[in-house]
This record gives structure tokens, C-alpha cells and sequence, in this order.
């Protein structure tokens, strides 16, 4: 098979299946370095007294050792080789993962959509049924591997039917996937329904109903056997018309430690998801504020969870958009295990047409959670059955720079970009770093939603400009433009929103004088001539950032056409950079014109406005 | 089978299959005077003197004679019955069609569901293939027959693969179909694919190309010969991404045309919808506008189409919608076969949950457009598989009235309406009439977009508000509401649309002071306080309407309430009013917040208009 190698262009054959994971690390090692060519010869060992993913590389004169646990031995062959690659000296002493789960889940139907996927149908659902390539399920193990990823969750957390059979009768089947991901030291998980047990006719899903509890246990007795490495389930529950204990007036933490217990006898993890809100809600109520949602939901029942339950929490309130604050439940649930979630799906953030890294938001969000704050991440995957995995060839820096951040959430985006392009595309790695995927965040927010107001996309598939796509629908993301002020006041006069943080960013959120322009009005409802820090007006602000943001994709576009990327990638990359400056250029024009139909007050430097 | 007998209560049985028409006036002749009870006798007869489709009705004591053409027989039981029902006098000398053709037009898909239906899935169609109960078919017939209508086109004007197969290896069911419809007078019609000699191998769809017209004329032998008196073909061409004549750089005359030329020899009749403009138009461009499309297109071709050609227009120059002036083109045309169009599909009107009687519709039309100047009118269905086949049992009234109105379109609203119900409904046709069905359609509109604004309404599905829904994107519907002002100019100093009326109407129309108010925001961009011919401000009307259409939909339910309908008609009248009392309430509040948030003005009265 011809392999898409990513940021493996050294590794240009599948592994072969069945290795142990000590031997598939010989084998990675053998090939990646005569991949590189770089004359160097290598060994690696197991050391069973090592923490199981920590690893030690050392070189002596042509010779490289890579010594590590069961797993980090493999680990340290792909840092040894991503070292020798981009040339750079081996890291000293023992290296270890900053936190034990390094997940992604992966929103794939079993009819082999995927929810919010944007590189092509599931590489395992096909039809109703699991239908998969080993082949490319072993690259992209490899590709997870390679920057420490740990755990699959193989279905969508809205579980269609038939998806829930993967902890039925599709047993023998997970247990085959399991199996191909295993030597990479990735453990799969499912998601599960929450009402499950009502497809085999008990009457409810009570989670404190003997009868409940009891199907549950039988149920994970069965998969455990099957797999005993399994790491766990996922549960989306009272959640966008998704089953849940509410139904049954029960809190969460009662739901989901009966799951929790039924899985703990195996080691099993119970992630629940902390995405909780109200999505009926009457755009009509300014009192129900949907960022509050998590907090208030979960925070009052820190500490009752079991130990085995990890609880989910998205890293903004809303979900994904293109600029939030983080969530403060992530800061206030110090008795509770807590995985912060990432979407490298790119939903709100262009869909792999757009270019769009995610390396600084990990860094600006860690720089706000300290590290320590939480003690797993997880990521909605971005890959499918394309042939580069990713759709846009850029979109694996997103993989590739969630897993480094996940290894140690102080990695830098300007170091791990520059790692992914180096060895994605040595020829122009730099240029490409630096004048393209470092500022593209940036760049897409400029041209798109202004300061923190979310949500100005089109319904549904959420590409592409519509300010008022969501303002009178049911989901609690309301901008309440008028022809006098825009946003939410989400301080102690408003909804209060911003009481949920620790005191100091309480205060820096409260105050627009000191509340980071990015986030004005998200915090704040402010008339259009609010004067900004830099002596600009909020309108004009809003009319520059879409200006320069337009601006700034053509002059990417400029460099782009410019690097020597190969093929196909190059071809992938240019046409999607026609759309993406098509979309910059209609972001740009409807938000301008949709401000100065409200606004009236027209542009200092007098640039082309629509009526 | 239980029959659902609509307007026809005194039918009880599904007529026999097989019958000739005269056979089968002459049983539901004596069905009828049966189901009535009415203890008089009736006698039909068939005068091969008189114009196919007229009849005479007279009475001789106790017994009524019905004589008339081959198809004017039947016509003439059901009116007979029909006045002796309702207890009215017999129509006195020859009652005759004013239009030959009254068609009906099914958007039905080969799968089985239906283009903006809402009365369930097909009647004929499910999987892919042909599929359909007799019995219900002959009931459906029955109706379409009992009102005079004549032609049924059975797919959708989008032919979607693979309902082409109609005259290809479909045409013995559709011959089957056919034999079925015929005794009732109804002939079927076909939508046809433009392009479909290039699913035979024939690389063009030039209609110009000999190649191109030798195929359709083969097809046109072959279906002719199976089924003499197939009516003809419908063509929706160069429309909403259909294949048309433009794509080889020829004009709609030259490719209706050669349609009809291969299906003259025949008798058959090649109609063609005028529904041309462009859906990929860019929002800033103010001086593209959609409503002069048809007229743009069409008008010039005036005399150039072939004698079997019926240009069939849309009633106004949009599409559809609650509020538009009559299509102009209408009024231009004097040297071509014209249909006019109408959707009972209440696409934009309530889709069958909201009341909507069209009859008060029917009559604006015709005032506006003198009857002589089409010579065709045409509808698309209402009506599925449903067990009322409407839907909403009330939607029936407007098959039912536009069957009145295309057999003479001197129609009154009332008493067609009055007719419609105390055939249904007879204990509560007068409230029913005057309360509900009359006022429904100004109800409707008051709480719905204002004042021929247009396409406020959800994208896609089109039900319920969104004012903006359809603002900044391609399909060339813009209000362009501003702080200061609303609508868009079509006067001379504007777009120039109106200049396409006779200069009587345009005269009207294009002055603020003559223009109808409910046309007031379709003509003229006007500011929120433009005084209008009663004192009150445009913004201030705009807040009224919306307060009191919502208001009377309330009273509406009230009333509806009480009314002595039957089972399950009346369940079904009240689970939908329930939805159309929160339609009107949402419609209701997101206007005036809409225009409130932009103009800052309060309303006069003070009632609660959100924020």
C-alpha cells in the first residue's frame, strides 16, 4: 500500500501486525533510521523497573539507545527519531507524559459518518457494521504513537443505533480492533448510551434501579473478559436530547458512579461529559445564561464522584468556538478527576478548509489552567478516511500538536509547529510556521466572530458568516445586537456569569478596562463607540480586525503559492486556500455590513462597506 | 377501506375500477342521490352535440337530469349533487370551464417523499419505483374530478433519478396510472428532464442538435402510442441548478420548442416553467434584482414559441411567498399560451399546520390578472398519503377552491368557501367560513413578514421567522434593513422592477402614496417613521400587525374550540392550532424585536416587545 506518512516520512512501511510493542519498537527503529539515512545505528530496551510510558534516549558515538517502559520504549524510538530528523540534540534524563490519558474521541456513526468530520467517512464504521483497512488503522496508531496518544474512543458520543452493539454482540469485534491498536500502546474505549439497558427490556435507566445496576455489571463483566485492557466508556447524558439521570431525578454523579462502579471490579474509567445545558431555551430569557451551565451543574457535586470517574469538561463554556474564556468548572473541582476537551474537528474553526492551528490556543488555555488544575485531556478527533487522514494536509498539526501539549502542557506552539512542519515539510518549514500556521488563529478570528461574540456562523454545518443565524433559536448563544450596543453583560450586573472564577480573573473579566480585548463582548454589552485601550472605538475595532483579517489571508495565499510543498498536498493545500479566501472575504463583508446597518457610523479610513 | 370522503360525505364507496366516464357518472349518480337521502332520483346522459367538459343540470319533480359532453357528465353529477348538499338551486343553462386545462402539479420524488409536502409521503411513488393503492388513487381522482380539475403531473419538476424512468421502462405503470385517472377526465402529465438523452449516450443537450431532437421524438412515439392521451411534458429548465437551453447558448424559445415538436404530432402539450433566475447572486450587488427575472427572460421571446407550448408563471415575480404584486409577465405576453401558477403546498403559508385559505388569494390574483390573459392555470399539489390526504383537513379547502376558481375564475372567495365547508362541515360551515377560512390568509400575513417584505422565514424548511435567514446569502432575497430604513427601492430610482407593470400599475405602485400598504415594503425602501395613509408610522403599523395577527390567531383558537367538528378532524384541527399559536407568538415577538432593535422605537401602545 502506498502510505500517507504525515509527519513520519521516514517510516514508509506499515508495521506489520502482532508485534509486542518491544518488538514493533525494534522494528520502527530499524526502519525509521534507515528512513533517515542519517548512518546511525540503534537499540532499544524494556526496562521493566521504568514507569510503563517513560523513556531515556542517549547516543554513544554512532549508536543510539532508546531504554524505556513497556510502552515508553516505542515512545522513545519516535522521539529519537523526530530528534534525528530535525537535527536537534537528544532530550536529557527520563522523559514521562504529564498526564496518564492522552485521549481522542472520535465522533464516528457507525453508518460510517462522522459527526462534525471534515477528511472523509470512518476509517471502522462502514453500513451499520465494522468494516476497517488494518492497514490504515496501524498508520494511524503509529501517527497517535508517535506523539504519545493513549486512548481511542472508537464511536461518537451520540450513540446511534446500531453503534451501542459495540458492547454487544460486536464484542469479537472490538476485541480485533483492540488487538491492532494494542502494541502502540493505545487502549480503546467506547461510548455508551446511557439507556442501554432499555434496548433489553427493562422499563427504565434509573441508575439507582437494582435491576439498572445489575445489567450494567453483566455488561462490563462481558467486555472485560473479552478486554481486559479496555480503558473505558464514554457518556453524553441529558445532553442535546441525549438520555441522562435527570429523567429520572437523579444527579449526575449518581448516574455516573452506578456506571463507574459496574466498570471498577476491570480497572474501567467512566468519562462522563460535563456538556449540560439547556438547549430549549426561549431566546426571549436573559436570565439563563448558557456559559453557566457546566458550573452549575457540576461544582455543587465536587467530591461525590467515584475515583474511577473522570468528568469531561470542554475547555471553553460554549463549545469550541473560536475565542472563549476558559471554563471555570475546569478551576473549582478540586475533589473531582477532571479531563480538559479539546475539538481538533475543526466545527467552528474553518473545517479543514481554513487554516487554522491549534498549538496557541493549547498554550493560552494552560497558560489560564494551571496544568496541575486537571489530570487527563481528550480531544474530538480530526481525521477520516481520506487519504491524508486530515483532509487539509495542515490539519495534522493539530494531532500532532495536541499530543505534545498533552506529553507537557508547557510545550510551546512556535516549538511544536516548528517540530510538525520540520518534519512535515523540511523545505519550507520555517516560512511555513511562522507566516502561516502561527498566526493563523489569529488571522481567523480577525475575520470572523469579533471579540468573543460566538456563534455568528450559519446554523447546522457552521461555515461560513451569519450573524444572526442563532440569535433567535433555542440555543442559549444570543449576541442581541442593536443599533446602540452589542453583547452579553456577563459581570455581577449582567448574568453573573463571571462570578464563577477564582477572584482575580473575576476581576480582570469585569471590568472592560482591564478584560483582554479578545473577550470584550463576551463579558460585555457595549455601545458601538466604547473607546478600546488603543484609543480606538469598539465599531471601528470590529471593522479593522475584518479588514486586516481578509488582508492578512491574501498575503498567506501570496506565500503559500510560494512554498515547495509536494504533491498531492500542494494541489490540496492551494484549492482549499481558494475557499478559505472566498470565506474570508464574505466573513468579512457580512459582519462589516451587518455593524453598519446597526451601527450607522461608517469606517475612519473609509474601506468598501455594503449597504 | 374506510374511505376519507372530504367534501364529498354523500360518496361512501371507492368507485369500481374500469368504468367509462359515462358509466361512472351514472354510478356516483346513484351513490350520491343515496348518500344524500333526499328522496329524489336522478338520471345522467351523455350529448355527443355538446362541448366535451359542459353540462346542463335540470329538474323535473323529483327527478334530476344531468346531460352533458363525454366528460361534462360527470362534472355535472358532482355539481348536482353538490347543490342539492347544500340545498342550493341548480345552476340554469350550460355551465363550461373557463380554462380548458386545470392542472395540478405533484413535486413528487421516486423515493417517495415530496418536494415541500405536508400531507405525508407519496400516493405513487415509494423506493425508487412505482407503487400505489387503487383505491386510494380513484379517491383521489374523485376529488380532483369533483372540482372540475383535469391534468395531474405526477413527478417533480426537479427529476430526480429515477423518476426520468417514467417514459422510459416505466411506462407500463405509467400507461396503468393513466387508464386509472382517465375515466374521471383527468389526463396525466410528466416532468421531464432536459438533459436526459445524455443519460443515453448522447453527448449533448443542445436542442438544436439533431441527434437531441430525433431522441425525443422516438421517446414521444413511443409514450403517444401506449398512452394516446398523455397531456404532455413539464420542463423546469435552467432553474435552481436544473440543465436548460443556456447551457448551449440557446434561448427558451428554441428549447421548449423542440420539446414540443417531437410531442405535437400527438396532441401533447409541452409546458414550461418560467421559474429562471439567479441563485448564485451575490448580496452586495444591489442592482441585480430577482423579482425581473421572469419578465427579463421571458417577454422578449413573446411570439417565438411554438402553438403547443404553455409558458406556465408563478402568480408573483418571487416565489410563492404570503405577500407579492402579481408577476408582470402575466401581463406582457399576449403572443403565448400562458399557465398560471399557484402552490397549494403551503411551502411559505403555514405548510398545513397554520390555516391558510386560498380562495381570498385567487380572487387578488384575477383581479389583477384579467382571466383572458392566460389561457391555462396550474397548482401544485397539497395533498400525500396522509388519511385526509391534506394534512390539515381545512387545507383541503384550497384544492377545493382552486378547482372553482380555474372552472370560472369569476369566483367569490366567500362562496366558494361557504360551498367548501358546508359540504365538510355542514353544522358549522358559517363560523367555520366566515371566522376562520376568510380572515385566515390577512391573519397569516399580519403576524408574518411585513408588508411584502418577503422570505423572513427559516432557510431550508421555511417555517417559522428569520428575518435575516435569508439575507446575506445567494438566492437574491433581501430586505436590507438598516437603523434608518427597510425594503428595497423598485421604483425608477431604484431597481426599476416596477417599470415592467402597464403604466396604470406601475403608476400605483411606484408611488408610496397609491401603493397598497401590503405592498408598501416590496416597492419602496422607507424609513421606520414614514407616516402611511392612516397617520400611522411604518414601524408603529409594522408593531400593530404583529400584535394583532398573533392576538387573532388567539381568538381563532377560541373559536375553533367550539366548533362541533368531527372525529379525528377535530383532534387534528387542535394538536395544529396549538402549533400555530406558538408559530404566531415567535413570528410575532422576533419581528419586533427585529425591527425594535434597529429602530429604537418604542411601541406607541406599550405592549412587551423583547429586547
Amino acid at each position: 500500500m502506498k502510505t500517507y506518512t504525515a509527519w513520519l516520512p521516514f517510516l514508509k512501511e506499515v508495521p506489520p501486525r502482532g508485534l509486542e510493542t518491544a518488538e514493533l519498537a525494534a522494528w520502527e527503529l530499524e526502519q525509521g533510521l534507515r528512513g533517515l539515512d542519517c548512518g546511525l545505528s540503534g537499540r532499544c530496551a524494556v526496562d521493566g523497573t521504568m514507569p510503563e510510558e517513560a523513556y531515556r534516549l542517549e547516543r554513544d558515538g554512532e549508536t543510539c539507545l532508546v531504554t524505556g517502559g513497556r510502552i515508553g520504549v516505542l515512545y522513545g524510538v519516535y522521539a529519537l527519531l523526530r530528534a534525528l530528523a530535525l537535527g536537534q540534540a537528544l532530550p536529557e534524563g527520563v522523559q514521562r507524559p504529564f498526564y496518564p490519558a492522552r485521549m481522542i474521541n472520535c465522533w464516528d456513526n457507525a453508518d460510517g459518518s462522522i459527526e462534525r468530520g471534515y477528511a472523509g467517512r470512518s476509517l471502522w464504521f462502514e453500513g451499520g457494521a465494522v468494516r476497517y483497512d488494518p492497514d490504515r488503522l496501524l498508520e494511524l496508531a503509529r501517527l497517535m504513537a508517535s506523539v504519545g496518544l493513549n486512548v481511542l474512543c472508537l464511536n461518537n458520543v451520540n450513540v446511534r443505533d446500531p453503534a451501542e452493539r459495540l458492547i454487544e454482540d460486536w464484542l469479537p469485534k472490538l476485541r480485533e480492533l483492540a488487538a491492532l491498536f494494542r502494541p502502540f500502546g493505545i487502549r480503546l474505549m467506547v461510548s455508551v448510551d446511557f439507556a442501554q439497558p432499555m434496548l433489553h427490556g427493562i422499563p427504565t435507566a434509573d441508575p439507582l434501579d437494582e435491576r439498572v445496576a445489575a445489567w450494567w455489571r453483566e455488561r462490563a463483566r462481558d467486555i472485560w473478559t473479552q478486554i481486559p485492557d479496555l480503558y473505558g466508556f464514554l457518556v453524553k447524558a441529558d445532553s442535546e436530547h441525549r438520555p441522562g439521570p435527570f429523567t429520572y431525578g437523579r444527579s449526575h454523579a449518581e448516574g455516573a458512579n452506578m456506571l463507574a462502579r459496574a466498570i471498577a471490579p476491570y480497572g474501567g474509567k467512566l468519562v462522563w461529559r460535563a456538556f449540560v445545558y439547556n438547549c430549549l431555551q426561549d431566546w426571549r430569557d436573559q436570565t439563563t445564561d448558557r456559559p453557566c451551565a457546566a458550573y452549575d451543574t457540576y461544582v455543587p457535586l465536587d467530591g461525590q464522584f467515584d475515583a474511577n470517574v473522570i468528568l469531561q469538561v470542554k475547555n471553553g463554556p460554549f463549545d469550541f468556538q473560536v475565542r472563549e474564556p476558559v471554563s471555570p468548572t475546569l478551576l473549582k473541582m478540586a475533589h473531582t478527576s477532571l479531563a480538559l476537551e479539546f475539538q481538533l474537528a475543526q466545527e467552528y474553526t474553518g473545517q479543514q478548509i481554513d487554516i487554522y492551528a491549534m498549538a496557541p490556543l493549547f498554550r493560552e488555555v494552560f497558560d489560564e489552567v494551571p496544568p496541575e488544575k486537571v489530570q487527563a485531556v481528550a480531544a474530538v478527533s480530526n481525521f477520516g478516511r481520506d487519504g491524508n487522514y486530515f483532509g487539509h494536509p495542515f490539519a495534522a498539526a493539530n494531532l500532532f500538536s495536541f499530543g505534545c501539549f498533552a506529553w507537557d502542557p508547557a510545550s510551546e506552539p512556535g516549538e511544536t509547529m516548528a517540530a510538525w512542519a520540520g518534519l512535515t515539510y523540511p523545505s519550507c518549514a520555517r516560512t511555513l510556521t511562522e507566516e502561516i500556521l502561527l498566526p493563523s488563529r489569529e488571522i481567523y478570528e480577525q475575520y470572523t466572530a469579533p471579540l468573543g461574540l460566538c456563534w455568528m456562523v450559519n446554523p447546522n454545518h457552521h461555515y461560513g458568516p451569519n450573524p444572526m443565524g442563532y440569535e433567535f433559536q433555542s440555543w442559549g448563544t444570543y449576541h442581541r445586537a442593536s443599533r446602540d450596543a452589542v453583547g452579553i453583560d456577563r459581570t455581577g450586573a449582567g448574568t453573573g456569569y463571571a462570578a464563577q472564577y477564582p477572584p482575580a480573573m473575576r476581576a480582570r473579566y469585569e471590568n472592560p478596562e482591564t478584560c483582554p480585548d479578545r473577550l470584550l463582548l463576551f463579558f460585555h454589552r457595549l455601545p458601538y463607540s466604547f473607546v478600546m485601550r488603543d484609543g480606538r472605538t469598539l465599531i471601528q475595532r470590529i471593522y479593522d480586525d475584518h479588514f486586516e483579517g481578509a488582508e492578512r489571508v491574501e498575503k498567506m495565499a501570496e506565500i503559500l503559492r510560494t512554498l515547495p510543498l509536494p504533491q498531492p498536498d500542494r494541489d490540496t493545500a492551494l484549492a482549499r486556500m481558494e475557499k478559505q479566501l472566498a470565506n474570508a472575504r464574505e466573513w468579512r463583508d457580512v459582519v462589516n455590513t451587518f455593524f453598519w446597518r446597526f451601527s450607522g457610523v461608517p469606517d475612519a479610513h473609509g474601506r468598501k462597506i455594503y449597504d
